[in-house]
């Protein structure tokens, strides 16, 4: 198993080689280093016996079938794009602890099909809109979106059609009804492992978000000739609240909110502010529990502001219902992680994934990686040798509880 | 008065169509409009008998001398240069209305001398540097201010000498022994006397000033998979802090401390921010009362920072001592108001003036008119007419006052 978990390392590590840009990781959504990495997986995968295919959306796509099994088969995945400056894990590590996956069911002999999906596009960065590839294999592809436009003024269209595929005939990217389900393997990108001390945690669900733009109107004025009481200070007024939104999310389990942006107007050092504008970001595993908090945040920005004489507004920019995982096939993973002699954890991811995308449409669930640090969308990511091969020692549990339930 | 506070008002208004800008206020240090203020304000003293004079700082200077009077003589004055995108009334009208106070002397046949001074900087836009013509008239003007450079790279020295006069016999400028004393008129900038719906106000001081950026650094992380008890959001804490400023404030009599200024890193709604910067503005009248407030604010800012396991570091801009006004002038302009019939009101100035400068070398203080609505340093600047009146009523008692007083 160890040489197992060095070998998926180094194959990110490897990949990662492959980028847009010297001495940094970069590789967005069908950009010439893909075509690297489609050569490099397409041998590695050749080399298992699986047959392979790139699918009209980008994804490449590696199917072991065993002798005589069944056709309802397994989907292991996760992405192959980068954001800009990336890490070496982030998407790439599902798809090489994939592979060692396939490698565990040829040597246990399991009678259970795998495919490996390697997604186009997940991070969003050369569109502007995440999901590309596993919308396309989930059947939950718009065509409006081939309109979309990338920096150079290419359409999503064109990037399809110049990397050689037909971007009218997406459509035949979606799975068909053979599937048992879909499992990812991630980095954790967050904290909480690390701080737990454990190597991996089955993902039990993916949180709902709220984001809106917050603004607090007051009145600039003179910070030396305006006394205390006849101010309208729209940043006092909005550090009251920022207080609040920490408050609230304290004070209920599972609740992240975060205020990470602020704009201050003037903005000047013996100017009061006259306007502030903050962003809030409000994430839960449960819909109500986040509606719950966003309303009573909203709240309490008014009751502030109408204390303060300020002037309230509110604009909702995304409002996206939370993704459970499939039940029976977390709990497998939970089991396949108690049965490999680890300590049995389920989490909520407070990220959005292809799973979350995929479980529209089949079940799914997913294995989180610690994340050192809990470090991600950097260079600095990294993840540790041993929680590489607990992945691994999951796995084989997993495919094995599978291959049982199925058989 | 009514002709007199109208007069006063409409050379205000006279004075602010001389500008750099079409259709805006912008008169800086010794720029081509100064010329036209210079030609106007001259005329207008050569009316009423005044010996006028360009001094080697750029400052216009008239002298009404009556006939048989003693030498020594009280000094007016205030400002004619401006911020950019100006309001017609701050320093033009302390002029305005010096002018009118000479008309006072006249009609009253006092025998004072009266030198009224249309200071030629103090705003500080062009050099960076504000009070270039009180320090010269103060005798308090530093040579080595001369290589000061504006935007285009024209030093203070070339602006002087460009506009005809000689940089090196700056020093020229500065007050003779024979001066009572020193008066500025000028809007409060502020809403004080409005909230208390008063016309003016005798200047006992001009507050201290501290000024300090703090910097709170925490860890940016990613806001959906940091639960909220592994955080160390830079902005969290500034929050907090800037509700301590408030409350500190609010607290301690005559303290105004504002932060205006805030920004974070990276800024984004999906990311805990790692680094915020806020600026801190502390003014009081008594620099015993500003200094123990910055202390207690730096300290408070190191618990929050120390409880949230931030690195804080603060750095000092500003610390610049408070100034009071002689209190037997400042006592002569109180019973002045009184003896005017207005409501006899002293306060403290939260903002520089040319008094300030001028205090150092003779005893001054200040009338303050009625700002409407606070409004400074904006085109929205205005006066109401019975303000301006008092402050007329307020000059002749004023001046028959000092007259007695020094016979």
């Amino acid at each position: 198993m160890r040489d197992r978990a060095l070998r998926a390392i180094s194959e990110c590590k490897r990949i990662a080689g492959m980028s847009e840009e010297p001495g940094r990781i970069t590789r967005r959504f069908l950009t010439p280093p893909v075509r690297e990495v489609h050569a490099h997986l397409r041998s590695r995968m050749d080399a298992l016996g699986m047959t392979v295919r790139i699918d009209t959306a980008g994804n490449l796509r590696g199917m072991w079938k065993p002798p005589g099994a069944p056709n309802r088969r397994l989907v292991l995945g996760s992405h192959i794009d980068t954001v800009p400056n990336a890490g070496a894990y982030d998407g790439v590590l599902g798809v090489a602890l994939a592979l060692e996956w396939v490698t565990l069911a040829q040597e246990l002999d399991l009678p259970l099909p795998i495919e490996v999906i390697a997604f186009s596009e997940e991070e969003g960065v050369r569109f502007g809109v995440p999901f590309i590839g596993s919308r396309a294999v989930a059947g939950r592809f718009d065509p409006a979106l081939l309109a979309l436009k990338d920096a150079n003024g290419v359409t999503l269209a064109d990037a399809i059609r110049e990397f050689g595929l037909d971007p009218g005939q997406i459509g035949e990217a979606a799975l068909n009804a053979d599937v048992l389900g879909f499992v990812e393997m991630h980095i954790e990108q967050g904290p909480v492992l690390e701080s737990e001390g454990l190597s991996v945690a089955a993902v039990s669900g993916i949180v709902g978000q709220t984001r809106l733009t917050i603004e607090f109107r007051g009145q600039a004025n003179h910070a030396g000739t305006t006394p205390m009481n006849l101010r309208h200070d729209a940043l006092a007024g909005a550090a009251e609240w920022i207080g609040a939104v920490e408050s609230v999310a304290q004070k209920t389990g599972g609740l992240v909110a975060t205020v990470g942006k602020i704009e201050a107007e003037p903005n000047a050092a013996n100017v009061i502010a006259g306007t502030v504008r903050v962003s809030l970001d409000v994430r839960h595993a449960d819909d109500r529990a986040r509606k719950s908090a966003v309303d009573s945040l909203v709240a309490q920005a008014q009751i502030i502001a109408t204390k303060r004489g300020l002037a309230l507004e509110s604009a909702k920019q995304m409002d996206q219902p939370a993704v459970p995982m499939d039940e029976r096939l977390t709990a497998y993973m939970a089991n396949a992680i108690a049965a490999a002699g680890l300590p049995e954890k389920q989490m909520t991811s407070g990220a959005g994934h292809d799973a979350m995308v995929m479980a529209a449409r089949l079940p799914a669930t997913m294995l989180f990686v610690r994340s050192p640090g809990g470090v991600s969308h950097h260079p600095g990511e990294t993840v540790r040798e041993e929680d590489v091969e607990a992945a691994l020692h999951v796995g084989r549990k997993f495919l094995e509880i599978l291959a049982t339930a199925v058989r």
